[in-house]
């Protein structure tokens, strides 16, 4: 960021109206080398000393993590009248109707474009862009680390553990995978979209979060012979039940646009009133994308932006009733391991029946060549309550010749 | 547009920090049926009186045509210090260097999200969401029509011109279609990208245009052997000779995301040096997507936002010298009709070949089955100068055996 901020210096200065000046810096370890020159740079030992500086106008916060000293230094900046830009999306995720109550209160502004997506300025697109519309639905895929390692599986036939590790190796993916495998970093984002579409308090406890750690190269496999693609999406969407957030593996349709947002890449679509339908693609992560957005964030408060944090002034933002997952209404591909012995099949098809699940299709492939060796059998459901297919699925579970937990990944089909 | 503003009446008034109320009206004919009810709005018999109505704070121009009473009634708005919004590209392609000076003389916006690719925020994202970036190349599908006509002819191997009638019938295509078919619109709207994203004064004379016309069943055909859709792009991009600005049929690769843009939908992708590639995509014309985009600059201008029209201060666009077509440098593809006699590929060959060009493929199928019918043979080129490849056809045009004047296509490999 710094490094920009010094190279296009004329270019910033004629778009902001005024020059954008890094005034000093914070970080754990002063001698750590980033790759650019910090020597000029005032250095503060403590983050927080900068958000009570009287020559400091915007604190940007990239430290991360929920609380902590990013939380300390963002409460503190807004409460002495500084403006905050920030990456820190698990911060707002938990707390971001608090802050963006501290910022009105003092007049500043609370920018988080790097905070979902990237580079991709989805924020601005959903606070301004988009102004006129009631939003309907909000979706994309909102974890590089998750669309590369599901690109890479299927394109290779390689498996979660192996592709995970590739991308470890790449620097795509952490040590610590959890928060991107798991999908906790999508849901960070996706609580802020939420916040943004829907006028709502984002409520990160609220989402509904399954990872991508169960999604085999077998699954891969089959959702291309059904016409799919697998990527993890978070979706956000008013039911009649209240406010529905997932974030989960989901089937697309290859004729969605998503469907080819590949490797990388993020996507968010968002569903309009009156404009219909409008994706935003771009790299989701990295030094450039996040740097681009923080200094578009630092531009619109130097042309003298004051906008709510989400889009309407945080005292009219609600609390949406979370719609349970159980009423989610969908189609299914469901896939078992069994053992291929006469009347299994019967067994299973009763037991969709008896929980009013209608199967679309099925594929069974072959007989084992071994005695005693499961067979991959494959369904895929017309829609249905999923409180229904989870009950058919419990049942199933149980059968003797089904010998691992059945996989079920929702089919999202109207993209 | 005026009954989104009545129906979401409260949305916009937390959005925008105050109501947003439509003041006056005026239209060529106050009795056509527009479908909502006008008659409680004061109407205005003269367009240009509501330019100096001093209970107007915002004055949207929805008229269209690059001079006339459009023209006259932005200057007189910005001249008498009102805002002004408008979807008018035509006028901006050639006006708006002019318009910008007269609206920052008066510290009023000049707003025009709904001129370029419809409800699609793109020009926000150019103006705001990228300005961190130099922008390298910014090149999108821009016309609905001709994107339409276009997947139709791919998709039922029809001809131009009996998708074009089909286009009209829908209301996809006016009865002058010139305007959408021979790429002008298109280049009105390239002429504001560039402007946006250069930091130059909007030049319309200095677009190189082409439309689809030309593009024929045939080549759609080939253009899927080879790999590659057919789509209408605006192109502009930075060279060493200047600013390449071009609308024109293009090959891109199917794995380029664009490829998939199909219908009446638009996409703009933007390439800066910080963010990478972003893509934008939506409806690029109709009554729900231009309101949606007015009403977001109504919006914007409501939050106080005071933005110079093209980004930075109007003093300061430049005028960028244009990098002649002969110029550029790209691949292409050429279909010939020819006469199956012997001797004519080896006539080719040496055209392209004492004109520096470089053959990449080349598809000849079968024989006539006529004698004297001429046979399509087809052929792409490795990366080579425009000049070059011009002189070659010029010479190959002439021969006796090419029958039609040769068809070329440029291939765009880079998206």
């Amino acid at each position: 960021m710094v490094d920009i901020v010094r190279s296009h210096a004329d270019l910033l200065s004629a778009r902001a109206g005024c020059p954008v000046v890094v005034e000093a810096v914070s970080a754990r370890d002063r001698n750590r080398d980033r790759g650019i020159d910090v020597s000029g740079l005032r250095w503060a030992d403590n983050a927080v000393d900068l958000a009570r500086d009287p020559h400091v106008d915007v604190v940007v916060e990239l430290i991360g993590g929920e609380n902590g000293v990013a939380l300390d230094l963002v409460r503190t900046a807004l409460d002495n009248g500084k403006h905050v830009v920030t990456a820190n999306k698990a911060m707002l995720a938990h707390h971001g109707a608090e802050l963006a109550a501290r910022a009105e209160e003092q007049g500043v502004a609370l920018a988080y474009e790097a905070a979902v997506a990237g580079g991709i300025p989805i924020v601005k697109a959903l606070r301004e862009g988009l102004a006129a519309n009631g939003v309907e639905r909000v979706y994309g895929i909102l974890n590089g680390t998750c669309n590369y390692i599901l690109t890479t599986m299927r394109e290779t036939g390689r498996d979660f553990e192996d592709v995970l590790r590739q991308a470890q190796e790449l620097g795509y993916a952490e040590a610590d995978p959890s928060f991107d495998v798991d999908g906790i970093d999508a849901a960070h984002k996706l609580a802020l979209l939420s916040g943004l579409a829907f006028g709502c308090k984002p409520d990160f406890d609220a989402i509904h979060v399954e990872g991508i750690r169960h999604v085999s190269a077998l699954d891969l496999q089959f959702a291309s012979e059904f016409g799919y693609r697998i990527k993890l999406l978070g979706v956000a969407r008013l039911t009649q039940d209240g406010l529905e957030q997932r974030v989960h593996p989901c089937m697309v349709p290859l004729d969605a646009p998503i469907a080819h947002v590949e490797g990388v890449y993020n996507a968010v679509v968002a569903e309009g009133d009156s404009v219909g339908s409008t994706l935003y693609q771009g790299q989701g992560a990295g030094r450039g994308p996040t740097a681009s957005a923080v200094i578009a964030d630092i531009v619109d408060i130097a042309r003298g932006h004051r906008i709510p944090a989400f889009s309407i002034p945080a005292d009219q933002l609600v609390s949406a009733p979370a719609a349970p997952m159980s009423h989610h209404f969908g189609a299914y591909y469901i896939r078992l391991m069994v053992l291929d012995r006469p009347g299994v099949l019967a067994d299973i098809a009763a037991a969709f029946r008896d929980n009013q699940v209608s199967m679309e299709s099925l594929i069974q492939r072959g007989r084992s060549e071994v005695e005693g060796q499961a067979v991959p059998v494959v369904f895929t459901t017309h829609e249905t309550e999923e409180a229904g297919l989870r009950r058919a699925l419990d049942m199933i579970a149980g059968f003797d010749s089904v010998i691992e937990p059945p996989r079920m990944i929702r089919i999202e089909r109207y993209l």
